[in-house]
């Protein structure tokens, strides 16, 4: 079996995305045991930079060793017993997921739906949780199928108001656009460490709060093989049911976590090394930096998509930052041009799902990806592709106007002095009455 | 927030363990995009290696994104529906986890009981198939809680008898033991990466056989994010109950290591080259050499630990090779002793769970960590930490019983030419008999 080969890639797909070389670096460190007192503190500084990340002042905040969507079932898992009604707005793929996920857990799951490309107003997700009365309002913040961004502090309110507990899909947000996590209410947020985190995949971050804590605290159970029957710590009978799933079981995730260290499963060693250094790197380049940056990229790729004539998917008031969807040309194979960017470029960029597989493409500029150096590099390939394709891009006018683009951020960042930086619709209007 | 510190460690638990430095290297490459050829074949290598480390012509074998009882949970997931029978047969707090993920999944779950440092003699196991009749036996190999390993022929033969679907623990075991997955008749075998495979933890290797691969097929079901209706691709509706999971969904995984490559979650890509640099490791070593150096620690370490005057916890007819449990002598302090060997010499050795916590250690010889040169080093270390707590160790007649020990190995490896090396009770025997 020969040495793994690694060919390099200018990774622009929705993740996972291109790691920093620090985290890396960080991985190739030697393994220390689970309860050293040196592991045990970098897993206290991680959760310590997390709740930074996640902008709360909660007491938890620590990754399950799964990828994202094991974050999303153990919080689910977590708030839900057999029977409990559980709202989901779904206007893309990951919508379904939770959709996927809380049906599996025996829930009574209300869906209302939005066509793809766009997000809910506001008020139709409060009218839906006067309507059914949920348990758990479940959403996606960034939907990385669509390239959409759900507004959240409305409905963080109506859910405290109508008591019930806001789950939220922020795994393609955090770290590269804002998720506020204490602001807006939100009971319950699950990050992504392979998009904007810009570590690999494998860890799912999350944080919770109170109210969600006391739903764990009912429902824990301690292994039997780790009672000790001689000291008498047979544990209280709990109140609540039982967590169904022993390995996403958060309340003892939680004593994992905590200072009783109580053993569940051995924590990913290498993974939280990576974790840890990807953390770090967020808190140097700070985040209103890092969101910035990922602001201005957005803007520089969008601008030259548009001049190469290409018409961007979905409805512009809520597009995500970190995706861009590109509606694929009449008669052109999306799947053909994808590929001569992987095998001529190096460059990698989505397809979609579902309804949208084969006609739209999704492009990341997520973490360590988002770099102007990428963003040209895939303007100049992507012209050329299309043109061997047969369809007429205008390369050089797609990379002046993204170099046009950039130095426009750049004047607007000296201007703003690294403060209001506008939004990225903002900025569209501000350039379309120029 | 200060830059990634770690102190070098002598890894002598029941994992994690040290990593092979090769390892950890691959884990330093650039990520590839989950569809990326480079991967989909890393994939592809990964999966072919860890049939050969499985002793297995099963399909299916790869790497569930947890850690151990993530895989040991997706594969009763898998077998498990509501109120089905299952027998686990325990012995230590390993066998209570398979309890403990049965009873929650909904099983009716048959416990028979060994007291901790003894296995079962294959007729108790085979009584109670028949008494119970079970849909799925759940039963550990390896013990790492109190050293034991219980053999599994019998059992195996007994479950195709009774249409039982056997689930075997074997994180301890494979890499560092004899495990015939095939041979065996074992349906399922989930193994560990942080333990005998030396490789960080985080992932859940496992295969599976055409057995278990129907009932996945008829309880399979896609999610609805991924439906394509306009090609028609609404899937046939499944016959099965659900599988309660999404993320340890066995079916779904499989499409995903399968041709099909039906995206589910994201893969730990660094992770993957990880396990896949620890497997070639394993082969380029060659399995029996492996087990053999394996056999060959636990000699040495043994030999000294008698001879410096401590006994040996449990049954030697049942030891598992690859953990030595020790009795704390009486009147030792079993957390001081580990304190101060950590921090003075930096060797980690572990205490165990429940009725064992503070009564025994546990020293494992494992993967990367199981080296003669680890083991001199901790009976040296131990010898000194031991009379500093005031208990008599002699440490001289220990260490020159290893080495001596370590010779003899030597001796029958060259008279053996790599052949029919004696197992670790009939070196014991051989020796007591010279
Ligand atoms: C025999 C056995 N089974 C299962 C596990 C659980 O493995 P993990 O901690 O990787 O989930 C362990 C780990 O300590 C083990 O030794
Ligand atoms: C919005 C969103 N949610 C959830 C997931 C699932 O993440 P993972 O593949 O890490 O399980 C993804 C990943 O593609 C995502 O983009």
């Amino acid at each position: 079996m020969k040495d793994l080969t690694v060919a390099p890639r200018i990774i622009m797909t929705p993740g996972p995305v291109e790691v920093d070389p620090r985290v890396l670096r960080a991985m190739s460190s030697p393994i220390l045991g689970q309860f050293d007192p040196l592991f045990t503190e970098i897993m206290q500084e991680t959760m310590n930079m997390l709740k930074l990340v996640f902008q709360t002042n909660n007491r938890w905040a620590y990754p399950v060793d799964g990828t994202s969507r094991a974050g999303l079932e153990a919080v689910l898992h977590a708030l839900i017993e057999q029977g409990d009604v559980v709202l989901v707005p779904v206007f893309g793929r990951f919508g379904y997921l939770l959709v996927e996920i809380a049906t599996r857990l025996g829930a009574e799951v209300k869906v209302i739906e939005r066509p793809w490309g766009t997000v809910f107003e506001p008020d139709e997700v409060v009218q839906a949780i006067r309507k059914f009365r949920p348990k758990v309002v479940a959403v996606v913040h960034g939907e990385t199928s669509t390239g959409r961004m759900q507004p959240l502090a409305d409905i963080g309110r109506a859910c405290r108001e109508y008591g019930a507990y806001l789950v939220v899909d922020a795994v393609a947000t955090v770290g590269g656009v804002e998720v506020r996590t204490d602001d807006w209410l939100l009971d319950a947020v699950v990050a992504g460490t392979q998009k904007c985190l810009s570590v690999p995949a494998g860890l799912a971050p999350l944080t919770y709060n109170e109210r969600v804590e006391r739903v764990l605290e009912s429902r824990k159970r301690v292994e039997r093989g780790l009672w000790n029957l001689e000291e008498g710590a047979v544990p209280d009978a709990p109140r609540g049911s039982p967590i169904l799933s022993n390995y996403l079981d958060l309340a003892q995730i939680q004593d994992y976590w905590g200072p009783s260290r109580l053993n569940h499963h051995t924590e990913a060693t290498s993974m939280l090394y990576a974790l840890r250094e990807g953390l770090r790197l967020v808190l140097e380049e700070g985040l209103e930096a890092r969101f910035r940056r990922h602001r201005q990229c957005e803007f520089i790729l969008t601008e030259g998509l548009r001049a190469m004539g290409l018409a961007l998917f979905g409805d512009p008031g809520c597009k995500l930052p970190v995706v861009t969807c590109v509606e694929v040309p009449p008669g052109i194979d999306s799947q053909s041009v994808r590929h001569m960017l992987l095998h001529e470029f190096g460059i990698e960029i989505a397809d979609s799902f579902g309804p949208l597989k084969g006609r739209i493409w999704r492009i990341g500029t997520m973490g360590y990806s988002c770099r102007k150096q990428n963003v040209f590099a895939l303007l100049g390939a992507l012209g050329a592709t299309l043109r061997w394709h047969g369809f007429p891009a205008d390369t050089a006018s797609a990379l002046a106007a993204a170099l046009h683009a950039a130095k426009k951020t750049e004047a607007w960042e000296d201007a703003a002095q690294g403060a209001a930086f506008p939004s990225s619709q903002r900025i569209r209007e501000h350039l379309a009455g120029v």
